[in-house]
């Protein structure tokens, strides 16, 4: 495809995963360079087959690019971005710099596409990786009825810590399996191997996490209903790869088992699981796909309004690079960026 | 004290640590029984730092004695705690057989003592492992409001499944932390290794399974509100010992989390945990103790009259030993059982 795409953080977790995704997706750039901060200048990635050296990232860097996939820390996107879309580019940013902006759409392609019309300062905000699979899950959902309010309780695994989580984790965990002395975490704020821990992220003042209130937000955000009552747990749970969520969504009006298992069913990226046929979503199972696995769908005994569901998906694809390569694709396919 | 006691089951996981919690308080009968099925008989157990001998489970080994500690499937508490009431006993039962039996009370000592009084059958049910720490958190909530509704999502321990899921977890971990080929699962329904399982428990014909069954019903009769609206989602998470819960609490009128903090502070059982000095309830701190551990007190955005909570404990001492043991302390104290 004659596009021209630059890879941000190509040195990263979410960034080598991306360009992974990309021949996955078969999102096959004429054109492609791939941008990394000082420190990772020298290192090499591996695209298509071949080997491809890592350039800087600086101003010049992108000039003739349509597409910038970013994947930094907030404080490196909030400055490189504008520079980006000032050169020409539409950038998708994985960081959380751009997400509550109201001229930056903030999308999950199967939720709210056309929001990528709307990228006004040329930035579409690719969401946290809580926040995408839930949508997935919820969208189909909310055309039942109105939602009305979502609980929602994580069980999130190490490698949202990224690299550095997973490193920490895996040398906790053969020490703890070894029932040796435990090292110091890292990476993690407490031990994570044989643990949960619900503060492995800042604490704000009204006693929730960062992540927390980037589910409530994100969540309104992306499903366009500013005002839903959405309220948060965000827990990390050893494990390496996949999310998982125990979701209580109440409706407008009451919403059978199965009215929701149909509409799941239909959903596009939604893989719906048969209890009754002895399957469910796990972690284990997830890791390494793209879907967003739904099961455990059931009516909430405490309220008649109510379901109560299990989500489950990679973090790191479809919570992350995956979501990113999809909105690009969809960049192309609505002629937003036009190849040349 | 001149009291004359029965372990039932004492050479199993729970049977084992109520022995240990029996020192730990105070409480040391003047006669001691160590009762256990056929398969366990040669075995001996340890009891104040002396070896002693099991005896075999027969309606003969009551005679005399006054209270019963059974730790024992449902189906054989089902045949022999009638026998051993019968035989002049009261039994506090660790099984599910009883539980939800009209004329046997259901008893966390923190929460609803007198209902020792009207053990009708003389038998005293010991609640489910998660059933137990939410109702001590949430009694001295349901003093400052009456409680409209709860949704508890939980984060289960191996141990749970007894010794044979530790065992089982014990051989996946090895594997999975050296990255080898982890072993199909021998008590676990999954690899709980690096994973999160929802159905290891027998799914019910409403999508339930049995133990988020138990937690909906036990926590209606502990707490004394049958019509309680209560939501439960539980799940096993690859931890070797104590349950964690995300609570989520509704409440019939606005209660701040000044009041909340301020009556689990000084609630019988409950150590409270200040987020904001870093402290958050953790398995790992749970393991080994008593206590049921609360923190992450918050109002929830999504509903002016509710709040969450984080809650641990440990499954195998608050969530079965200890309760049980505190029972009989408190039968003692409340002469329903008299030294002679």
């Amino acid at each position: 495809m004659d596009v021209s795409l630059a890879v941000v953080g190509a040195t990263g977790a979410v960034g080598e995963l991306i360009l992974r995704v990309l021949v996955e997706q078969g999102f096959t750039p004429s054109k492609i360079k791939f941008l990394a901060s000082e420190k990772s200048v020298g290192k090499t990635v591996t695209f298509r087959g071949d080997t491809h050296a890592v350039e800087l990232l600086t101003p010049a860097a992108f000039e003739g690019v349509q597409i910038v996939l970013s994947s930094t820390p907030a404080s490196v996107s909030k400055h490189y971005a504008p520079i980006a879309v000032k050169a020409g580019a539409i950038v998708v940013d994985n960081s959380s710099a751009w997400r509550m902006d109201p001229d930056c759409p903030l999308v999950v392609p199967e939720v709210n596409p056309e929001e990528l019309h709307h990228a006004r300062k040329g930035i579409v905000a690719n969401p946290n990786c809580v926040a995408i699979p839930l949508t997935v899950a919820l969208k189909p959902l909310s055309n039942l009825s109105p939602l009305r309010r979502v609980i929602v309780s994580t069980y999130q695994s190490s490698s949202g810590k990224g690299a550095t989580g997973l490193t920490d984790f895996n040398a906790q965990l053969t020490a703890y399996a070894a029932g040796t002395a435990v090292p110091e975490p890292t990476a993690h704020r407490a031990q994570l191997a044989g643990n949960v821990i619900t503060l492995d992220w800042t604490l704000d003042d009204n006693g929730y996490t960062e992540e927390e209130n980037k589910v409530v937000n994100e969540t309104r955000k992306i499903l366009g209903t500013p005002t839903l009552g959405v309220s948060a747990t965000c827990v990390r749970v050893p494990v390496r790869i996949a999310h998982c969520e125990s979701v209580n969504v109440e409706f407008e009006r009451p919403v059978t088992v199965a009215e929701a298992k149909a509409a799941l069913a239909e959903a596009p990226g939604v893989v719906l699981m048969d209890e009754f046929a002895g399957d469910f979503p796990q972690p284990l199972h997830a890791a390494g796909t793209d879907h967003t696995y739904v099961g455990r769908v059931r009516l909430d005994p405490s309220n008649p309004n109510a379901l109560n569901l299990w989500v489950v998906a990679d973090n790191l694809r479809k919570g992350a690079a995956t979501n990113a390569v999809q909105c690009a694709v969809e960049l192309v396919r609505r002629g937003i960026v036009s190849p040349r």
